[in-house]
């Protein structure tokens, strides 16, 4: 631990005594004591109020603040940007519903670092004030939620979209490898008519690319920050452009489009843009879901499943089974969507139950959209590094299966009509023998017009 | 339509000018007039007023009642109760919250009836007053929530329970017919040592005998009523006695358990027994939705699925593919366990938003609810009869499975150690040959040691 | 009943003997037959499937298909979709997970509809036959989901959309209306600064303005047609542009921009635009609820609540307590707002659960998607002109309450700093005072200062 | 670090290469590498195992074990099971399904330190294996779930119930404090007839009293342990009456009436005591909801609120309003239950997608479980000793409300009728005059018939 923040974590404890009854520096204590913490999940919050903080500091310049205290808070304030003061958040989620305790854990970590940057003694609020100085024209009722959308819009860009896209170029690979792979299709779990096993990841590379559309769908509103609204959503006790220009400085530190809220009451009192990006990886979760669930019943077995795909070995199976390889990768990825799919009621219920000028379940909400970006987006790179790069035809065994199958009799329709189609099939069905052999046998056609009429290739698209 | 009730109609006319903006007799026009009604979901409540008003004028009776009014109330309220004044019940589910305009709804057409009885007027509340006589130490607020809980006890009693108990016996009987079949166990859908397949039912025959234990579970609060409690829970304007003497009057009639509730502010503020009965129902929709899974899974096919299982065919199954056969009762179940878990969220969110002295979801929960409890109970029956008697083993197909798996290996661990018996796996897999022909060939035991040591019928339980 | 539908009718008899076990004619009896039928819920679906039906014959009818039979199939598909044939679409949503059993009865009346017209026998499939005419280039797995897509986009813009641009449109009306009603803020539910009410409802506005856009959002992928992927995707026995055109004749028909879907697999084997879809509607259902909510705490009352908003009275509100207005309207919309919450919950599962070629959750998912946005349009539409057009401020109460307000005394901070501020209110909060007075006695401020420092219309956006 | 753990460690970096593609130890490294870990929600997962391996070694032992192998087997678990060796399980949630490499992981810390205490080489297995001696008789797919079932029954009894009981006790002394304390009641959040504060109150700890009775009531079915079961649930490798042996000693080890599973492959196919017991924590959660949002609106002000209860104050309540006191009790519990319900989501799909003998969806499905019950518990401890017992009733406030409000009006029925009653109630709204001064006015009755007839004391309860 360097110097700096040693000196600040003794200083801390002066102004901050965690556990007791009576914190005034931090809005009190933690509010739920939680034995088994978990405020790792607030830091993507922390790193957005360094980037507000930093933001505001530059504003309260050009609006007057001296600027030796607003160059000393924007240095503190990149020091909580980049994650170098992480100790000193040791607030849990199940605070105060504002995350009032966290905003002023924030400007009291700033202000004593910059203060200590100044040389001033720590704890002593000179010269740098937290609340009249590194809050300035703020309150935890605009910053909070300005933090919760610039983390959710960090955490979907640096980790949510990349995943996806990863995901989706190494499908869209896999789709055109496997363009002429030609299989059997299944509908209702059962045999259905072929189709290309490139055709069939086409439509998981679909899928992706739409969760990628989904989500960028739901960022503009994530896009809009509620900083100046204040307490209530009127800007009291900010000054006019306040606004504006937080949001700019923002969007320029992020590099991302920020804006200003159109309507800061609606920002402060309703988070309906984390329902919406919730409700759109919740569409994305539905998605893995399938994915996953398709790729591990397409490469079951060995022997006694479909066995289609030839899955990557990353690590032995069983304790007790030798030789056993399990889709471990599908199995982290369903768990992760099943996961997120109950993150989004988390946040569904969060975000209904505001009241007037304010929502306070808003470190709950944001908590469970930055885990659920986070986790998206990780189990994508895993899935795809560990899972769908490695992943082979067992061509084999998909010829062998395509050519036992009985809904090839589907190309006899046009034919010999329905009715007799159905009969070969279901003949062939009680008797276990061939379409063609029985074909023939019922005098319906020759063998020369089967093989002529029966093309598995020429089954894979309209004419 | 016989005369009363048509005269009652008539009646109804005048009093209840449906779609009008003042609708002083019925409560008001129904909040919500929904273009799709959904009247259909409420008949059971309005049956169980039915029964509530009953037995509620026989306990004011009792206490005073004039006996031919109390007499004509109870033989109106009998026909409510048997569904024969269904028409009368216009009400949707989307009405006030506390299901005011049902209860008076329901005094009304009984007073009318009674009134219609007696040879008086309809429509005069003379001489049988729908809220001095009809509604006489009650309120909208503890008759509905009474009615709730009557309605749901007797759909569990009469659809659900019945439904999961057919289900259980028809899996009962499967498993035991199927107690010699041994087949190949799987694991992460991968293939696993072996078992029976009346072993593999025996898990489905567990879960629901163990759904039918849950909600039996769940019914001892459902089982207490909040009649006696009136407006707010306190039983202002009621007796002393009648508030017990309700519920062992409405344990008469229905042959069930019912008891006063302990706390009527609870039974008036909060619905948690119907959030608990419908987690109940959850937990079973999962039950369900795996054996589900399973039964289609294992009958997938006919050829390029797992096929141990045939399944009956219902119906055929597709417009384009000839002798396909779908697991649509499997299909059926799915969606119904899907819609279970959907209205358990609806439930939750409803009965998580009480203020003060009443819950205002009532009719959204308890809709929920009987939906819930039918739609399971109707599957199961469904099920049961087109589905889960009609199931036989494909012994061929499973005795070739279960031969060439190369999870048998497993009965090796004990005789050459986990080291050498995962080696011959993995050379049988890698050169697709069998475990017996590899084990030999790399040298670890010998023909006769092979059949000795892998006996599937062995592998079933502890030794 | 018109003669060719009691013709039809009893044609039908004869080709579909419900209940039966047998029922080739249909696909089978229903899956589940329940006692209470759901089959409304499946109406706009039937439309949908009238209007694709009429598209495909038109577009059959390009490529081939006898004139005389393509118009007579269009004729009756055209019935069909305005609803003239709806007593005979007789399946609940509990059927195959397809929905084939009612692409099979669509088929099945429009060819039977159009043999009548043609003078032929009803049941003879002469000469219109329900499969090689009506479901020509068609399978239940492209056509489903088709109208399915159709039947949700045209609730869409025929019930919700409209439903929620009058909520905002009244909304907005009080919003402008309140403008210059100043009054207490609320945060944590606990008195604020003050806003105008005018803000507050601004809030409201903009929530419902973004419902607008998130809906829209989500039509994108609603507007992609499945039809031309036939039984798995590939378009087996379609022509080359039959899917555009198809698309094509939809969107002239019901003049919205519906195209082919780009990728057919994903068409089938997945209902992420659902998803999606539901998940805009999740999103909605939490901004009424909110507003809702507040609405009803607002006016609260009539004494001994919070009283600033006077709400129309729609009808008695007690049985038993005479002169009670219940906010029925707000009950209502929240009653909906947690159903909906439920439905996309099972619509996520169901969306989740698709295998290989098909997701066979197909009428349990629109079903739910149709009630969300038919609910929500509606209670829209109700809420508006049963409440929120009559909303009155009682701005008596509103002065009261704010003149009143401690909080006011932040106005000071710029004056007299944060802690003498806090002294203020502490103090007058623990006497019972006014701030003024307390200001005052504590010295630290003049009458004339804290008259012109303290105006709450000053505090109503940033300087 | 002390010496041994600091050679474990020396040693698992041999075996154990974290992030290597082949880690054949430890069953391959984490599936997902979290860049935020969540190894924390697996401690008590561990602990459990802990217990099962020590359990199993003492059978095992019984079974012919030598003595001193199981010696050193059991010491070392008993390590595992106290937290000593926590440094030693990194893995995380979003591993393989089955929750294998977690045994691996266990199975190899143990045999190791075992190896330490017994002198011989770390990572040599010998003399202690970690899979013939640790994992003997046992499997991942029965061990984990035992675990799962071991740590949930411990999270329930020590932290869920206990702080369960702790709220319930607090609520009920309050309410018998309270128990004088006549107030208004509220119904549809409007006023209604008055009730005591201790009334109201004694809905509250109905709920949570309830609440203890739903957990426990699930408890039965989570104390059912599927060791024995090893792979597929037949037992196959173990020994008659391990099974119940290991059941005999956990429940020996603590204190907990675990039993063996009766049905071995559903306590490993399916985790539906896992559903039912989230679903008693989320109707848990509907009940602490509604609880902390009642006490939050009463507690509500301090002006312009319902003022009704006084809260204590924790910390101050804005970083901008001085004087302002916010519930973040409430909020944090209330931030808890929406948690809550989203995580009963989570385990409603993982439980529902189990296939064949195995639900892979095991780590999941127990770290919301886990997490659910410490939330709730922690959560209702901090509510309890933060919020409730400092709670104040505000009598001058209540007083004042209850005399002004119009629903005493209720007491005048049984003496002049609801009509009347119902004029004096609407005519006194009209003129914001009192009841009595209106009632006067009409000519309904006299002053002295008022003051005999109105006495909230006598509204509280049945006469």
């Amino acid at each position: 631990m360097h110097r700096a923040v040693r000196l600040l974590a003794r200083s801390r404890r002066l102004v901050r005594p965690l556990g007791s009854a009576s914190a005034p520096g931090l809005g009190g204590a933690p509010v739920l004591p939680l034995r088994v913490p978990h405020a790792a999940g607030m830091i993507p919050v922390i790193k957005a109020f360094g980037i507000l903080k930093r933001a505001a500091a530059e504003v309260n310049q050009d609006y007057g603040l001296d600027s030796k205290l607003a160059s000393a808070i924007m240095k503190a304030a990149d020091e909580v940007a980049e994650g170098k003061l992480n100790d000193h958040f040791p607030l849990v989620v199940w605070q105060t519903g504002s995350g009032t305790q966290t905003n002023m854990n924030v400007n009291e970590v700033i202000s004593n670092r910059a203060i200590e940057m100044l040389g001033g003694e720590l704890g002593s609020k000179k010269p740098v004030h937290p609340n009249d100085h590194v809050n300035k024209s703020q309150s935890s009722n605009d910053t909070f939620p300005t933090a919760m959308h610039i983390a959710a819009a960090l955490e979907v860009h640096e980790v949510l979209l990349p995943g996806l896209q990863k995901l989706h170029d190494a499908l869209e690979a896999k789709s055109q490898e496997f363009a002429e792979v030609i299989k059997i299709g299944r509908t209702h779990t059962q045999d259905a008519v072929p189709l290309t096993l490139g055709q069939e990841f086409s439509g998981y590379v679909q899928q992706v690319k739409y969760a990628v559309a989904r989500i960028r769908a739901a960022m503009p509103r994530i896009y809009e920050l509620a900083a100046g609204g204040t307490a209530v959503g009127t800007g009291l006790n900010t000054r006019i452009g306040f606004a504006e220009k937080v949001a700019a400085k923002v969007a320029a530190l992020t590099g991302l489009p920020f804006v200003t809220a159109p309507n800061k009451f609606e920002a402060l009192a309703a988070h309906d843009a984390l329902v919406e990006l919730s409700g759109a990886m919740n569409t994305t979760a539905c998605s893995l879901m399938k994915i996953a669930n398709d790729i591990r019943f397409l490469g079951s077995g060995p022997r006694s499943g479909l066995g289609e795909l030839i899955l990557p070995e990353n690590e032995p199976g069983s304790s007790i089974m030798p030789g056993k390889v399990n889709p471990t990768q599908c199995e982290a990825l369903t768990m992760v969507a099943a996961q997120v799919m109950g993150n989004h009621v988390a946040v569904t219920v969060g975000g209904s139950n505001g009241h007037f000028e304010l929502n306070v379940f808003k470190p709950m909400m944001i908590k469970n959209v930055l885990h659920s970006a986070r986790l998206l987006g990780d189990a994508c790179v895993s899935f795809t590094e560990n899972c769908v790069v490695g992943i082979q035809a067992n061509t084999e065994r998909i010829n062998k299966l395509m050519s036992e199958s009985l809904m090839l009799v589907t190309a006899l329709n046009p034919h010999i009509g329905y009715d007799k189609a159905a009969k070969i099939a279901k003949t062939a069905h009680k008797n276990g023998s061939t379409l063609k052999a029985t074909a023939i046998e019922l005098g319906y056609l020759t063998a020369e017009q089967f093989d002529e009429w029966v093309k598995p290739k020429d089954m894979l698209g309209p004419k």
